[in-house]
């Protein structure tokens, strides 16, 4: 099978079942501030346990395609939004759970305005904007405790554009 | 006394009566993602009765200075984060509380790459947007109840640049 994966365009019914995509598509479930602001409301299930969610800002290299893909991760203990403080898109590199190890990825390029929430143990890449600055609100939990687990590849995948 | 407000520069430290303020100035807390990226960790003090902490998105409407502002809210129940996810800047109106009552409020412009938490009870002004489309993650609670309180002015303030 080949190494090589296909960038998707993000799209919230393929996204879900690693997580939740948070967009202003459609109409907003309120109008609030005198008819000048719309809501989007309640968007991702944050999936906290024994812990507290906290906002963290994170600031990451931005990448070139395609790009080595050696490692994903899980965090047992949380869900982890990020949402980019930029109108620039991003790769989000997710993957199933085969048995406790990582399924082949997807990889998703987001669109400007739209932000994720990984779920809870969602087998994920790291940070991946393509575009500085590469500044992000994370959302996760906070709290003591095992709550990373890393796999790494035997060889790493290339994520490219078609 | 004037009734105008002058717009001063986003300062952590002239605001934290009022809230948060998130930025990556200073060195990260951490390094993390085999040195490609940099956590600057657990910046905003969620404050939530009686509910719990999710993410929305508003999108509002840009607006133009100078800027009349007839009213001021506060939410008794949460903590409220506005993190934008463009790199405009934007207003936040902050007024202290004089025995239930807002007194003069003081008008606070973001630079790029700044998000703000909005304390519990702490009256401030509606979302306020410089320049389209406006776009915010807003981390505040979710749940019943009655979390509101608006205070019109008698006169407005007028918010305006030096």
């Amino acid at each position: 099978m080949t190494r090589d994966i296909v960038i998707e365009a993000m799209d919230g019914a393929d996204f879900a079942p690693f997580g939740d995509l948070l967009s202003v598509s459609g109409a907003p479930d309120r109008i609030i501030n005198q008819g000048l602001c719309g809501r989007w409301h309640d968007q991702a299930r944050i999936d906290i346990v024994d812990g507290r969610p906290g906002i963290s800002l994170f600031q990451s290299e931005a990448r070139i395609l395609p790009l080595a893909l050696a490692m994903v991760e899980r965090h047992p203990l949380g869900s982890q939004a990020f949402v980019p403080m930029s109108l620039d898109p991003f790769l989000v590199v997710v993957a199933p759970d085969h048995g406790g190890t990582p399924g082949r990825p997807r990889a998703f390029r987001t669109s400007a305005g739209q932000a994720v929430n990984i779920g809870r143990n969602i087998w994920h890449g790291v940070l991946t904007p393509l575009h500085a600055p590469g500044l992000f609100a994370v959302i996760d939990r906070i709290g003591d405790g095992a709550n990373l687990e890393e796999h790494w590849f035997d060889q790493p995948f290339t994520l490219r554009d078609a």
